[in-house]
């Protein structure tokens, strides 16, 4: 099997200014593709830890894919430490990104300066990939027998050139197959889903591997890996495995690999034609973005209200005011008051509306920190839930958002395509 | 100076199915004590790696911490891993991390199953650090002279224990200091500002160092580091330094260290007793979810409404038929009316609001996507800005958002404190 590693170059990384989410994006690539990562690391902006690392990462694995230090400023040194370390003298001009360079300039109305001029120029021995998305080229270098690939680290034109680097790596080499499965479930703690699934797990067939993956966002992911040749029609033995789990898991189990509660939310809708609108209190418009994250969210989705102000919840959502009086803003009867205004007032076919407290002030004894209420309006029904969560404020509004649109999954009762 | 390396165990970490963001928490909060972060690394679910790794990182660095593989599921052999490492035989009962598993299980009404009390078991020879977010206590090791720590890969239970990690390493080691000062700016792309600002770079005095942080939330953040304890009076130099930038950079510089626009535009009108609501259409909700973030939004934030569909910015916003007809609803015209019907509705002193493409489908020849209208009201005016942004969906979402908040930044012309 092809194996690679990858190398992410950066104080801005090693002091925990920035989270890196390049190595992770690589990763899912190259999987895509049956190579598998073996190793990844973060190194400091330092020409000799650069030269070592990469040494010792081309000595382990078949390909590197190295980010960041390409930019044009003077803490960019990874071109000159890649040359260092293949031996390269000198720099070429590649006139195709030189035209890109003067583009981007053209189109920021900013002056052509020197150190854009000097992004164009790279090591001879190194083959180009153009960087549409921005000023600094992808490399690849062949050095005995492996593949080094150097990309800029800013996420968007490292995420542009990674089609150009698949495409690399399939040309040249032929990588087998490696596959993975995944089933999204919500509602059950860790914990407790190991302990439901403790004999399927232990009777799992040899060269399968199951993991647990635990999100405040998406909720406990199970995995299955099968790595080994050996295993042959991977994807049937991994589908009926999964199977065996649905009369354990019931409706807790909600999708497939990547799916989110607002994918596979939005999915059902948009088939059956209806449309959503939210209303927020506590989780601040998490919803909203959550649900126009993905292309073609206005098919679904009409609009939400953030009524952050109790003033808001009553004018424009119009809860009454003797609800707020005698139940309080966090209140089930509050969240079912907004899900039916803003279900009126904007036209849809469904509603979601939450009202908590995110913390860490503004809990009592009866209403502590972490309390979120869920209402869920729909043709004849309003349905609410009340829970108490802990965390901290951002884990609280995840987790506030999450349950909410899961409610509303409950709500709908539909069929999970796995 | 005392060094540290940082190891996540996980292979979803390393099939690109999650983002490591324990590395960059675990660093900043070492690095804010002296503490330098030298490598980091991210590793499979494998004994013979993890015991590799952890040997190799021992050997290299004063203090390892990794996370991860911790969990009461059997994919999680960390434990197993670093008992066999340092020698360690037998497993006691930690009774305060008992009491803690015990009562979780109480609170979420589930049996304390085997699985849960088998975490509160730890290694003879280990320092407890009880874990009171979760069932999986954080260990701690003095192995020849240097100390390795282990916790659970929930970034929320890891950053909990964080706070006695550090404790331990401030009591038994005593780091020196390292110097960091950013100041944030926005609206200069890192070529230009990197020219702009190539004299002063050139001349910092020795021991200073220079990073360049580009981000489409916070703009171009400027870092100088200082490691040489021969810098003396750390601080001042580095003001001084900053205080030579700003005649060159005038309004782009918006704040400092881990400051937003959100937090530095909140903290503004906080202060001065004014309040803030949003219209959104494009944003859909991000905007919002920026302000509300941080604890106290509610004394500045009255509520935002997410006008997806033209009908809410007609019905809601009272944005007139004619304006839609005649300039479309992605126009400054349109912002203009949006910006001005949330503020009167809500009644709040200032309002943002934003209409545009973010892609990739929805553009014309006239209106490409990554087009942004942006308008804010405030007493007595209402301003407007269009730009054209080019990303993908997510990145101009995130590209539109920061722009409005900048844009009220502008327009409130308030001086950054540095």
């Amino acid at each position: 099997m092809l194996t690679a590693s990858v190398c992410t170059i950066g104080d801005e990384i090693l002091i925990g200014q920035i989270v890196d989410t390049n190595s992770s994006y690589i990763a899912g690539k190259l999987n895509a593709i049956g190579v598998k990562v073996n190793h990844m690391q973060s190194i400091a902006d330092d020409e000799d830890e650069i030269i070592s690392s990469l040494k010792l990462a081309l000595s382990k694995t078949d390909i590197v894919i190295v980010t960041g230090g390409l930019g044009p400023t003077k803490d960019d040194i990874t071109k000159k430490a890649i040359m260092k370390m293949a031996g390269t003298k000198s720099l070429v001009c590649n006139s195709k990104q030189l035209e890109v360079i003067e583009g981007i300039c053209r189109k920021r109305g900013i002056e052509l300066s020197d150190l854009n001029k000097e992004q164009a120029f790279v090591p001879e021995n190194s083959t180009i990939i153009v960087n549409k998305s921005g000023t600094a080229p992808g490399m690849m270098f062949e050095i005995e027998g492996r593949l080094l690939f150097s990309l800029p680290g800013v996420p968007y034109e490292m995420q542009f050139l990674m089609d150009g680097v698949i495409g690399n790596i399939l040309e040249i080499r032929k990588p087998e197959t490696i596959y993975h499965k995944t089933i999204a479930t919500f509602g059950i703690p860790e914990s407790t889903l190991a302990k439901q699934i403790e004999n399927w797990e232990d009777n799992l067939p040899a060269g399968v591997k199951l993991a647990y993956l635990p999100n405040p966002l998406t909720g406990v992911k199970l995995r299955l890996s099968m790595y080994d040749s050996s295993v042959t029609d991977k994807e049937n033995v991994a589908n009926e495995l999964f199977n065996e789990l649905k009369p354990v898991l019931g409706n807790a189990i909600y999708g497939k690999d990547s799916d989110t509660l607002e994918k596979v939310i939005s999915e059902y809708l948009i088939s059956r034609g209806e449309t959503l609108s939210v209303a927020e209190s506590c989780t601040g418009g998490k919803i909203s973005s959550m649900l126009t994250f993905n292309e073609g969210a206005s098919r679904l989705f009409k609009g939400g209200i953030v009524a952050y102000d109790n003033n808001v919840k009553q004018e424009i959502l119009d809860v009454p005011d003797e609800i707020i009086i005698r139940y309080g803003a966090v209140s089930e009867e509050c969240a079912a008051a907004m899900a039916e205004g803003i279900r009126k007032k904007l036209g849809t076919t469904y509603a979601i509306a939450t009202s908590g407290i995110a913390g860490p002030g503004g809990g009592s004894q009866e209403k502590p920190a972490g309390t979120i209420c869920i209402a869920v309006a729909g043709p004849g029904f309003v349905k609410t839930k009340r829970a108490r969560l802990s965390g901290d404020r951002a884990r609280n509004i995840d987790r506030f958002s999450s349950e909410a649109l899961n409610f509303l999954r409950i709500c709908l009762n539909f069929e999970p395509s796995l």
